[in-house]
């Protein structure tokens, strides 16, 4: 019926607006790829990658490098008969996760310009619209407080707040974004900079200081299994896994082994399939999720959008990238202040 | 879009061409409730309940009373929003799962009928066919050899063999439909009949006279999760449950606890939406998949073809009910001798 052809990767470089500083890490610029497939009829599906080394080991080079060989696999194959196309892509799980979640995307995106309907109703239709959050940067106490007051009187409820350099000047950059934002929600992302020991220190002092933390997201080395447990066992607020949540079977590692409260996915880990997994895994155990990005355009985080909404399987998103990002916007969905409408 | 205007609930009495016998229970007649979800613009979805006391504690009047109540949940929905109404109808796991499973899967029918695409298509289209196996139910050793014999000649590479009353006879019995069906795969199914300790002596007594079992179904009773774990554990064939599978969460106690090699999923027990969870739990953790059935007709039969081959997660299909019942062939699959063929 409807037969992939042709695929092609395009390679996009998108500058940020201004550095992005996470524990241990600064981006400038991010550089993604952006897969089409073209079907018989001449429908294309597009979806973009957009890799980490740092997550995900991945190398731009190695991942441009597979263009042909992603054409042969998946020439031939019929979009109507997309999880051929997820199963073929599985294969990628460890060595181009984005690379994977691009093209089981733009399979999806194919299917629903062929079938006349949104990808988001495809995966479910769950919710017609969905909530951002948006990213504070490490930067000066000053600098974050200021920005954590300007981007929540911009009408971002949930303020993702980037730590994990400093224990000590963390606790006070957050108890005083928490005094000059009343009200907000925070997502508190230590990007492994802490050990077990650091990451209780935080939550509990935080915690006495009356500060709220809705999710405290992977504060220790992904590998540290038994430091998440002591960890969730002795946080007040909920411990989410990140970087430790790459694909399902990480996932039930993490649940089996009690180390989480959250999961964070990201399509740019784990692909539309493993992530499909792992929302049925969530649900089974009653684990809470949210879903993050890497560095992706508006066609990328379009990706997320589309499978929060279709899906409804996430208590926040924290689809902000394109947002950081000097781009030209090309969604197929509509930002309203922290709204994020898949079109109809 | 695409609103739900309208559910009907219809009484079907199918009788069985000749008593169905399994362990301590025979069937006679199979009381199903057709279930029709209406749309403004006219598009009728169909699905089935068949429902079963022995299995879920469900009685028809119960369930059929639920129409109108049925009608009130989810009318006014849109069957493009699908994952909404099976979240709505997940409140009946418990009470009245196979209604739950009918308007799940009238749902995607209405929706499939809407997109001018199969339902297994929507969901995944994995596979363009599968092959069922065919049940020889209860009976004398003489006439379970002779029907073995005669089901295998007409084409059905596996047989599934009930047994669970009489674990002397039901070892003799096993042995002889092995000589008498070279080549046959059998998938054992003792209902619940043994003790644990009688389902090993069964396994390794049968093993070591060279009869291959494929899978060895439910042998204890349900809720013995500590005798499901030995038997694994002491048992050549992998072991499955299915009395004791019936939602996603039981699944995932089941895996857990490592009581299970294979899992049977039946709609009936679970509805599309714990099918869906159950899939990628057995797939995130190894766990092998059949699919069975209660005493549906085609119509019924038609959904697990569906999403049988959507998802393309069986390595065993026990799609067979319809052939047993006295019915008018009204499924949207093709039957080619054991092969069953989702239209498209």
């Amino acid at each position: 019926m409807h037969e992939i052809v042709d695929v092609t990767f395009e390679l996009k470089t998108y500058e940020y607006s201004e550095p992005f500083r996470i524990a241990n890490n600064v981006e400038n610029k991010a550089n993604n790829i952006e897969v089409r497939v073209y079907l018989k009829d001449g429908t294309i599906g597009i979806g973009e990658a957009s890799s980490s080394y740092r997550v995900n080991g991945e190398k731009v080079p190695a991942l441009f490098a597979l263009q042909d060989t992603v054409k042969e696999m998946i020439a031939g194959e019929d979009v109507g008969n997309y999880r051929r196309i997820f199963d073929i892509m599985d294969g990628f799980s460890r060595t181009a996760p984005s690379v994977k979640a691009a093209v089981q995307y733009a399979t999806l995106d194919a299917l629903g310009v062929v079938m006349g309907i949104p990808v988001y109703q495809i995966l479910g239709g769950s919710k017609s619209k969905i909530h951002t959050d948006k990213t504070i940067g490490i930067d000066t106490i000053d600098v974050m407080v200021e920005k954590a007051r300007k981007t929540f009187d911009e009408g971002f409820k949930t303020l993702k707040i980037k730590i994990g350099e400093n224990l000590k000047e963390d606790i006070k950059k957050m108890v005083a974004i928490s005094e000059a934002t009343p009200g907000a929600s925070y997502i508190v992302d230590a990007n492994q900079g802490y050990t077990a020991k650091m990451a209780i220190q935080f939550a509990q002092s935080v915690y006495a200081q009356n500060v709220n933390v809705a999710v405290f997201e992977q504060p220790i080395m992904w590998n540290d299994l038994d430091g998440l447990k002591l960890l969730r066992y002795n946080s007040p607020f909920p411990i989410a896994a990140d970087e430790s949540a790459k694909t399902r079977h990480d996932v039930y590692t993490l649940i089996r082994n009690e180390c989480v409260d959250f999961v964070n996915i990201k399509l740019m880990k784990s692909g539309l399939s493993d992530a499909l997994s792992i929302v049925e895994l969530a649900k089974t155990t009653n684990i809470g999720l949210m879903i993050g990005c890497m560095g992706e355009s508006s066609v990328g985080i379009n990706q997320s959008v589309h499978f929060a909404a279709g899906t409804g399987a996430f208590a926040y998103h924290d689809l902000d990238s394109h947002m950081m990002l000097k781009e030209e916007f090309r969604g197929k969905f509509k930002q309203e202040g922290d709204a994020l409408i898949p079109n109809v």
